[in-house]
């Protein structure tokens, strides 16, 4: 998988994953009264609304970008509809050639994460095979160790799949535990280096990883010095745009051939249409290809 | 959520916590080809399995224990259908009186970590309130830092909820980041005190916090040194059992009055059918009720 989000961002020429993470307020009034029209106030229409918006945004922007990236727990937050919608977007993502990253977080002892790694591996029953899930990878948490990131690993050479680790997240509290001075360096940099240990069981053919890493791009002067910590591991950067980040921030995340990065951003551009008067709310798919086109343009530096 | 814990744990004598994480492989094989022949090979006979050996277990345990934990990996495994199967369980142990722990160990920024809080806050929708999960509480991941838990704080707090925050898992590898010295003390002794200092915002009214720590049954050294430094904390402890923990290394999880604490056993007590000659498979349920007796026994040391 990172092989090929190596070369889809190398055809494209954008190395921008959009971040699918619907919100009630997100989704414009004419596309909620509809579905509240049909399926009352209840989980179901909420569900119904996120599989109409990001339809509508993956139809304007699967031919610019090399991946999605949608985030569960907003799906979550409707219950089992929710979820349903969760999995028939990633079902419609892969069907436009897309790439999904699952933003999951998942992290459990190591029976337990064999369980979810079954997020990226499926599902056997009897001899029957499932990809109930479809991500082509998913992000993972760290706090257990490397027992919690094994069953991962596994099938990230068996199915070649990709998972991506927190190390140093885009939100303002990361620092509590993430920035505290273990010894030398701080407990990021060496989540880092047990990354980048993990991810020699895991390399690709093209000098990357399939075992990367969660860096905030927020962060961008520790970006840039992960970026010489770990020189294999590609990085999975959320953070850019509503949360802060910019363009310009990023240039260290990248290796000197301008490789090894992608770049998320989800209210950015799935909530583009509110942010100029030139649309009317019918336009949120055009106002989010609009916004791809200026991320693409600003992290060409 | 952690008054009513109190409660019930002396109301019962009985600090036990059944979890209930299934797997194909510990359903008796006459449930699993009586699913087989109704649904064949598919999630949605895996997940009526798992129901009807929940609630066969629960049958037997609901008057013994205080509470039971679904670990929601194990459902997520089998996708929609077996999320369905983790929901019905919750509402039929619920319905038997039980309190329940989602285990669910989700951890995000703050956005997105108050969609997750949607598992113990429920969800509104214009005007409408679901609560679609059920949970009474649930366990996070700190490794975000407070922004990402002060949303399922303010849940506890509104809602009167529980959350369970990892401090020192109970896996082999967990000290390869929670014991990096950090200065004088180790990440997860930090950890500790940040998850003191964001219980002292939700303090319940019988001296513990609603706000607890998840300590590992396996390391009886350092939960005792926890339970000095925490001592308004109260402890979800795993690993007791299948992962090697006994009731004498437990005392010192305890406080004075030998109260604060709850122990899990997950495979301890649903597997005990396949522990002794004593009984066929049929008798699970009652198997499972006589293990919660021996750990009841065992616990009081």
């Amino acid at each position: 998988m990172i092989d090929q989000l190596l070369d889809k961002i190398e055809e494209m020429q954008n190395p921008t994953v959009v971040g699918l993470d619907p919100t009630y307020q997100m989704i414009p009034s004419f596309l909620r009264m509809q579905m509240l029209d049909v399926y009352g106030k209840t989980p179901r229409a909420v569900a119904e609304m996120f599989i109409h918006f990001n339809k509508e945004i993956i139809d304007h922007v699967y031919d610019l970008v090399p991946a999605v990236k949608p985030q569960i727990a907003m799906y979550e937050q409707y219950g089992l509809a929710g979820i349903g919608a969760y999995l028939e977007t990633i079902d419609y993502a892969k069907k436009k050639g897309l790439l999904v990253i699952g933003d999951i977080k998942r992290g459990d002892i190591s029976s337990t994460a064999a369980a979810y790694a079954s997020h990226i591996g499926g599902t056997e029953i009897e001899g029957e095979y499932f990809d109930l899930w479809q991500e082509d990878a998913v992000t993972v948490n760290p706090y257990l160790g490397f027992d919690g990131i094994e069953p991962f690993v596994d099938i990230c050479n068996e199915k070649n799949k990709a998972i991506f680790v927190l190390v140093k997240t885009s939100n303002l509290s990361s620092g509590e535990l993430q920035d505290l001075h273990a010894g030398e360096k701080m407990v990021y940099e060496r989540v880092a280096m047990l990354v980048r240990g993990w991810g020699e069981e895991a390399m690709g053919t093209k000098g990357y990883s399939k075992v990367g890493a969660v860096i905030g791009a927020t962060y961008p002067e520790q970006g840039a010095k992960l970026r010489l910590l770990m020189p294999r591991t590609f990085f999975l950067v959320p953070g850019y745009g509503a949360q802060g980040g910019t363009g310009a921030d990023l240039k260290g995340f990248f290796d000197a051939t301008g490789r090894g990065c992608i770049i998320n951003s989800s209210r950015g551009i799935t909530e583009a249409y509110k942010k100029s008067d030139k649309y009317n709310e019918q336009d949120f798919g055009a106002a989010a290809r609009d916004a791809v086109l200026a991320m693409k343009a600003d992290l060409r530096f």
